[in-house]
């Protein structure tokens, strides 16, 4: 009997949400005294080859199209219902790219368990009306149900292959009984979890390493060395820390300097990554972003450069841009006010 | 006049302390109203084709050995006799190989002023019966003066050449107006110094973040991929804080995350260096490291193999193990008793 136990609902299955899904989907079985075996997946219906997304991953326990080659376990069912996944879950992983989630979240409104337990995976922040909010945040005025945030140096493609990784969940002030829940469902010998009590810096830590990976990419591209780079990533670290402290509340300074979402998260993107490599190649050719955006990404935004022209507006409008220098300088360059050699020389 | 000037004297020339001659050599007549601008720099005499090093230094101003194709300020004058490079400093540089500091010292003990400020740029600790020092607190003991410690990620030659980076002065509990001192030796647009009240965490980074890029240097060869090695350099930056917490006092937990010497060095010595590069070797080739110091290293001894090894010895002798599963793990898998896939299987 499973009538008391813990219903998970997933919405999103793209690389990550299916990586995540078959992490969730074991633990599932693995703590059943706690959980419901079965697992609903949200996926957005599409059509491969004439057969439906869902009907192919529900036969094949695979998604064919965003995590081919990885198999999903059995308990984990995709549904092509947003509601149809979440209206008995307890606990609900939102893991969409984020232009989705106010739809999402307006179909689902009213549909929920009250006591419903929300999670974000959502990369990025929203900017409206001059303001930069975290998706928690967002899933949390919308749904009406409290929400954590995980986030970490998480390449889903290594976390599919189990390999060795770390993450790290951010939940709100008093709620680490239910952080406990939330690292039981995620936790595994080679996807570690950390727990922190800053839904915020987690989330933003996501965000704003995209623009300190821009600054990583620049000094690539200018050939400064082994040095360089990393002084431009401790600067931009400690940029990131203080934007997060001095604009939002109850951020710790741990989640940056110490956890998995900060420091190292940090690391893989001024490593690897499209925003560091697109960054090398804005000084090594002399093309523009939205050129190179057309010629490397197919046309796709990239994150960093957008994220440090949010940043700016928003320290603009406040008058605080001389307390981050590293971001303004990104911001400059990116549009071409600056030239890239002279990225320190405001620091 | 120059009269009560301070003078700045160096003992050391190799790579790094002829890096450094360069940028205090210049500070000293940048800043003239405190400095007086000869800088005596202790060379260990040896001969270059017939010719003394000290005087192909003090006629070419450039150490053809250490530092070829770089010039050292013409106001740097070579000496090759340490007390006569240090008899009259206000401010003493210490930069020598480490196994050189004893007898340094014991020659100079009681030739230099009373009252002068050394600053220690050694790579390394002293382990000797069983415990670790840091070579500041040995000079400070062997010279009866205060002395500061210099670390970063610093890599010589970039250095050299001007290429941006930064650095972190340790200074000790109250001496922060004579760190401001050290600071004005050091700092320049390209070399940015910081300063933290922390002589042994400083110290200690440059040693204990050989360890980690052992581990790191594993991961890579392991092919475990971004992910992996990221949450092994968070996991190692974590356990060098707690280590220097644990045994050393007045250490600073920010000065492992949060500065040049901290977490900006292991960044740079687990992606280059010879330690990363010796691990991955390790793993791929099957060969020990006594080979592979053979093999790439000309026979030198491979730093921080040695290091773990000396902190496995010390931990050890506390009971303490446990509470260092990663630095045990670099021990026990550099000396053959765990294999490198099970680095994580205990952390």
């Amino acid at each position: 009997m499973s009538g008391n136990k813990l219903r998970l609902a997933i919405i999103g299955s793209g690389n990550w949400g299916s990586a995540i899904a078959r992490i969730a989907g074991r633990n599932m079985i693995r703590h059943s005294d706690t959980f419901h075996p079965e697992v609903r997946m949200y996926v957005h219906e599409e059509s491969i080859n004439g057969q439906k997304l869902t009907e192919i991953i529900n036969a094949k326990h695979e998604n064919v199209k965003y995590l081919p080659g990885i198999p999903i376990p059995e308990n984990v069912v995709a549904v092509p219902s947003a509601t149809a996944a979440a209206q008995d879950a307890d606990l609900l992983i939102f893991v969409t790219p984020h232009q989705f989630i106010a739809s999402i979240c307006s179909e689902l409104k009213g549909k929920i368990k009250p006591s419903t337990q929300a999670l974000s995976m959502i990369k990025g922040v929203e900017v409206k009306d001059g303001n930069i909010n975290i998706f928690a945040d967002v899933i949390e005025k919308l749904l009406g149900c409290k929400c954590s945030a995980l986030s970490g140096a998480n390449i889903a493609n290594e976390v599919a292959q189990d390999k060795f990784s770390e993450t790290t969940i951010g939940y709100r002030p008093g709620e680490h009984e239910k952080a406990e829940l939330w690292f039981k469902v995620f936790d595994t010998p080679f996807f570690r979890v950390g727990l922190v009590e800053d839904v915020a810096g987690v989330s933003l830590c996501g965000a704003l390493k995209n623009v300190v990976a821009i600054a990583a990419g620049f000094t690539d591209g200018l050939g400064w060395g082994d040095n360089a780079k990393a002084a431009v990533m401790r600067i931009g670290l400690m940029e990131m820390k203080s934007f997060c402290e001095e604009f939002f509340e109850g951020v710790k300074a741990e989640t940056f300097t110490e956890t998995s979402a900060g420091i190292a998260d940090l690391i893989t993107t001024c490593f690897g990554g499209r925003n560091r490599k697109c960054a090398e190649a804005f000084v090594k050719t002399g093309k523009s972003f939205p050129v190179l955006e057309k010629e490397l990404l197919n046309g796709q935004r990239l994150q960093g450069v957008e994220t440090a022209r949010e940043v700016y507006t928003f320290l603009e409008a406040r008058g605080r841009q001389q307390g981050y220098p590293l971001f303004t300088a990104v911001h400059q360059i990116s549009s071409g006010d600056y030239k890239p050699s002279e990225m320190t020389s405001h620091l």
